[in-house]
């Protein structure tokens, strides 16, 4: 075992405030259980790819803190992907909640990506009106993005994540190894996000991405670190502005809007999320170069960097029917983020600087 | 039309206060739309019983109001009745909102009952993560309850009101004129909770309940007001102190305990709510006399109250297997207001008095 990495940051929320831990094999410390809240009753909500890989180490920390003989732990595995991010998987913890009788004091776990986190906090936030939750997030995209900041949601067939609230969890504990077994395709997908920072809001580390793009691809646990903790400052402070996205939250939503709608087009089957906001930050930065007269070394920096990262710059050729302008603009209608019917997008005006349109 | 008598409260929650107005023949006043916040999309969720009195009331004024253009207002009609209270029925809301593309400044409106109100509030809290809603009931016990506090929920198979959020509406409009229309054993059920209120905080109010039963009885508006007005107020007090339910509102559950186990147990097919909680807050008080000492002359009191709103004051002989000891033991477990699986029953000191146990 390499000497472990940590870094701590804190989410500043009033009474909803709590920490976000990085390190370097954060699941194999000694201590992991003094990390958490002190529970009686624990459910950990995982997938099942994530479950084989990480759910034994959990469990071993918790047989091993089983002194309490009123302990109860028990989990939940969900289906693996975006398709189980659905009322089904929502109420089968709610099942294997009132089966074992677990009660209001209960602590959730989510031990996966952004699907199982954002499932398990909306279910944190209903089950007998609200129980606590930690997010333990093993993706990229749900370490520098979904589990900070309290969304949850599940989708809707008639949209992407229509159905949620805002619900802040106790905790958040990245273990960047973790990333050693992410598939090569999320780990880029979570890539775009991290992306999505430096346009939105830091010139100076959308530059650092570029300078270290060698080692990021070779996920070096040191760099990895360093571009967690950026993409977590940067969420964090917007979000301690903006809880509840009445104003500059929405500047996370750079690519999104577009991303969202190439997302149902294509019925959630053919690109990953990141992969989606990847594509729909190019159209963004193309947007902004009509509109705001965005220096367009922007647009080439960001496809240069995209395609390193091996993440789709355009719409690929097969899809330019199925994505077609038309079809984008009505889906874009229904995308929540739009105020009273108006298509409201995010847009650049220079590197580091977002803005609404 | 007789001259209108109108009664405003408001519960204070900081940035989530609201007001309560009760009024004789509000839904028939001229200025009724002046009274509900400016929204240019309006979704209306009623029942099949409800829409049909007065679903045509509010589309007249929506109607008379729709100078603008962008106005869009539609509703969703669910079926009547508890076991509608269900994820079935707050997905068709969230249907409806989405095939009209319906966006986040949406005031959804409450209009009917006690499950009307807790699947609207609910449907309220998770579209898109929140929308603005306003409670319109139509029943007493909506009126004096429901309506007020902001809990909302749907039920689980394994237990009721197991999923929902605390939610405050942005306004309680209360016509009792509405209670001229409610069939009798629902005006009784709805009786229950405005008795819980003398017996948990105010002697004066049950004594006052006592002196009036035959005007009550017979609903006459004045008395009415008065009654909705006192049993507001007392619940109002106790929610402005304890949202979230840590302390002190579970005084509001007199009797609940019990009666959640006696709905459980009859699959919700045999008792109103209302009626549960009559024979519950009867075995509330019979256990108070065990354990508090409580003045037995309150039982008496309490049971005569009950029989004269034509209320069950005990469990009925055929149902004595059925709602046995053990099996009323057992499906309390499962009942939400349990800390770590002990059983907290809420009891009477004395008259007006509530304690936990």
């Amino acid at each position: 075992m390499s000497v472990s990495l940590f870094v701590s940051l804190k989410i500043n929320l009033g009474q909803h405030s709590y920490p976000i831990h990085i390190q370097d094999y954060l699941l194999d410390q000694p201590n992991f259980l003094d990390l958490i809240p002190a529970a009686n009753y624990i459910c950990v909500v995982t997938s099942e790819s994530v479950s084989k890989l990480y759910l034994p180490k959990l469990q071993i920390f918790f047989e091993l803190g089983h002194k309490n003989n009123n302990k109860k732990i028990i989990s939940v595995i969900l289906p693996d992907g975006e398709s189980a991010k659905n009322w089904d998987s929502l109420n089968q913890i709610f099942t294997a909640l009132l089966s074992a009788a677990m009660p209001r004091n209960t602590l959730l776990i989510a031990l996966g990506g952004g699907v199982i986190g954002d499932i398990t906090g909306l279910a944190a936030s209903l089950y007998q009106r609200g129980i606590p939750y930690i997010q333990i997030p093993t993706t990229l995209l749900a370490q520098v993005d979904s589990s900070i900041g309290g969304k949850t949601a599940i989708n809707h067939s008639l949209g992407k994540n229509m159905i949620g609230s805002f619900y802040q969890p106790k905790m958040v504990l990245i273990d960047v190894q973790t990333l050693k077994t992410l598939p090569d395709r999320e780990y880029y997908a979570g890539l775009a996000e991290v992306i999505k920072y430096g346009l939105i809001a830091d010139a100076n580390f959308f530059e650092f991405l570029e300078k270290n793009k060698e080692k990021i691809l070779a996920r070096d646990p040191e760099i990895l670190i360093q571009i967690i903790q950026r993409s977590c400052e940067i969420k964090g402070h917007i979000v301690e502005i903006d809880e509840k996205e009445t104003g500059i939250r929405a500047y996370l939503n750079l690519g999104h809007t577009y991303g969202h709608a190439i997302e149902t087009l294509t019925d959630y089957k053919v690109f990953l999320h990141g992969e989606a906001v990847s594509m729909g930050m190019v159209l963004a930065i193309e947007k902004s170069i009509e509109i705001f007269k965005l220096d367009p070394v922007v647009l080439t920096r960001t496809r240069d960097l995209l395609k390193f990262f091996k993440l789709p710059a355009e719409i690929p050729e097969n899809l330019l029917d199925c994505l077609a302008p038309e079809k984008m603009q009505i889906a874009m209608g229904r995308d929540k983020k739009n105020l009273e019917g108006k298509i409201r997008l995010i847009l650049l005006k220079n590197l580091g600087e977002a803005a609404v349109y």
